[in-house]
């Protein structure tokens, strides 16, 4: 697969009006960008979206979930445009009388975004499940596409560091990612089940193909994958499951991906990419300045390269058709 | 008695430098008002606030304590001034999306007010009692009187109805008080103890007098009458118990107390008042315009008549000077 771009306006209208639907696995930020990207190119009932809730943890008295909300806002067009989570236009007067009381303000938690914990920490009480919960917030904010929950239970990512084992949001926020990571694990994952719907998209005839965003594989996607049967559900599946590399030209594009590969003494490559999902990956998507890796990584997998940084919606339109036309070439070759 | 006023310096002076304790029982707005007056006529270390938590409930996933919150930000110079409770430059971007995400905003929350409702909702999750978060947030927000939940197991206010039995603020918030009321009961009342700092004071021999705020007898007074000992306590105690009269010329001060009266079959009078705390009350204080019921009223209680009504920080301080020197007049009383 060499690097020239799609550009087969009428194949991507063809995709749209078949009943095909895409999976989208991802965490946050880098995650969200690629799910935006694509409920602009698929008609909104072809995209499901399964995020990561490894990273969710209970704080003053809510239930915060990073990356649920960062796809929420982002899909929603609340998101914050600089720091990519949170909401524009954000005020923080909650917060600084949580200080004034002398509480814990290490995790940023605006007003707006509060009234969204509130609500959702109000139905959870009620007793509706994360994904109800994730699926009327959805819908009051006007999301099309599916978002889903990896999982209604808890599972909660704990990272094992030269400072003793930290819970995940301890570790990324409060001790910003500075401890050196030895391992990770995520607590509650084999009791856990997959969402309903996560299943039921996996098991549906019409999936087309499962997207492996270019978030954090090993703080984003693991946890997904560490869920009973989701592993083996996408080594076995039928359709192309493709990732896009989180790791361009040898860094992250954003976050700590790089240097907990390092710190797994694993090398920042698109290769240790590929090998970290080898079993599952039938593509990879990677960026220009990997094209090196092409002929490295072919016939392993089917690699496709093309801009992969998304600074602005069209970005991040881009990608998502140079994605859906490489999944959609993959079908045409034999 | 007659309508004369106090005004002798050197006793209150006096009264300051005694190891003198004072009791003051309230509700929400018309009680802190007069518990702001105490603490500038008393040095802080004698004063004792025991606030009403029947009002109390819990909501989106908060515990809400309005009377003990109004206490609070009364003594910290951080009410709202125009509506008595509440924070002054209050923003109101959480609720708006809680709105957004159709959920329930008709209790209003302001975003200041939400980070105490945060922190205290984190404090009570780690274990804490609501007396020691409310000693917490009272010294961080450097209130130095003691301000006391008047127990710290749940007792709720539940107004009986010709709609049906209403939650205290689904009758008094939700349904701005319309229903008729027809009985008032304290869910929780007997099997709920006094708060430790409130059995403490009522048997310290230092304790100089029970004050009963201005504060609606039914809904603010009898909640904490209606735990177990107290009324007893307050009956056989030594020490004067004086009453502010909520009612002043036939009307209620601010709030339902007036309806709530007639819909219970009493004339809206200073006399239903005494009646009603009738057994316990040593003395009452009337305002001005109820001078006629002094009489009525002598021989069964002492009575005081001064201007009640406290539109601003002297009318409260006024208040508060008179009725000590009132109390203090019932020492010299054979």
């Amino acid at each position: 697969m060499s690097c020239t771009d799609f550009n087969d306006e009428r194949a991507l209208e063809g995709m749209k009006l078949k009943p095909e639907r895409y999976l989208a696995l991802c965490g946050g930020v880098g995650g969200a960008k690629l799910a935006l990207g694509l409920s602009h190119v698929l008609d909104p009932s072809q995209l499901t979206v399964v995020v990561n809730t490894g990273d969710d943890f209970e704080h003053l008295g809510l239930l915060i979930c990073p990356d649920i909300d960062t796809v929420c806002y982002t899909l929603a067009g609340l998101v914050d445009p600089q720091q990519g989570w949170g909401r524009a236009d954000e005020s923080w007067n909650a917060l600084t009388e949580v200080k004034r009381l002398d509480g814990e303000t290490w995790f940023r938690l605006g007003d707006k975004d509060l009234g969204l914990h509130l609500l959702r920490r109000a139905l959870l009480d009620q007793g509706m499940s994360l994904s109800a919960v994730t699926a009327h917030i959805s819908r009051q904010l006007g999301i099309a596409p599916e978002i889903l929950p990896m999982s209604d239970q808890a599972v909660r990512t704990e990272v094992e560091t030269d400072q003793g084992k930290l819970a995940f949001q301890h570790y990324f926020v409060r001790e910003r990612c500075e401890p050196r990571v030895r391992s990770i694990c995520f607590a509650g994952s084999q009791a856990a089940e997959p969402a309903e719907g996560f299943v039921r998209i996996l098991q549906d005839p019409a999936l087309k193909a499962v997207i492996i965003c270019p978030s954090n594989p090993f703080l984003s996607v693991d946890p997904i994958l560490s869920l009973p049967g989701i592993r083996e559900a996408l080594s076995d599946t039928d359709v192309p499951v493709i990732a896009v590399s989180p790791v361009v030209g040898g860094q992250a594009v954003k976050g700590p991906t790089a240097k907990i590969m390092q710190e797994l003494g694993l090398p920042v490559t698109v290769e240790a990419v590929a090998d970290h999902y080898a079993g599952m990956l039938t593509g990879l998507v990677v960026d220009r300045c990997d094209s090196d890796s092409v002929q490295v990584l072919e016939g392993r997998l089917a690699v496709h390269c093309c801009d992969t940084i998304m600074k602005n919606t069209p970005d991040k339109v881009a990608l998502a058709r140079q994605l859906l036309e490489f999944i959609s070439s993959l079908e045409d070759t034999p």
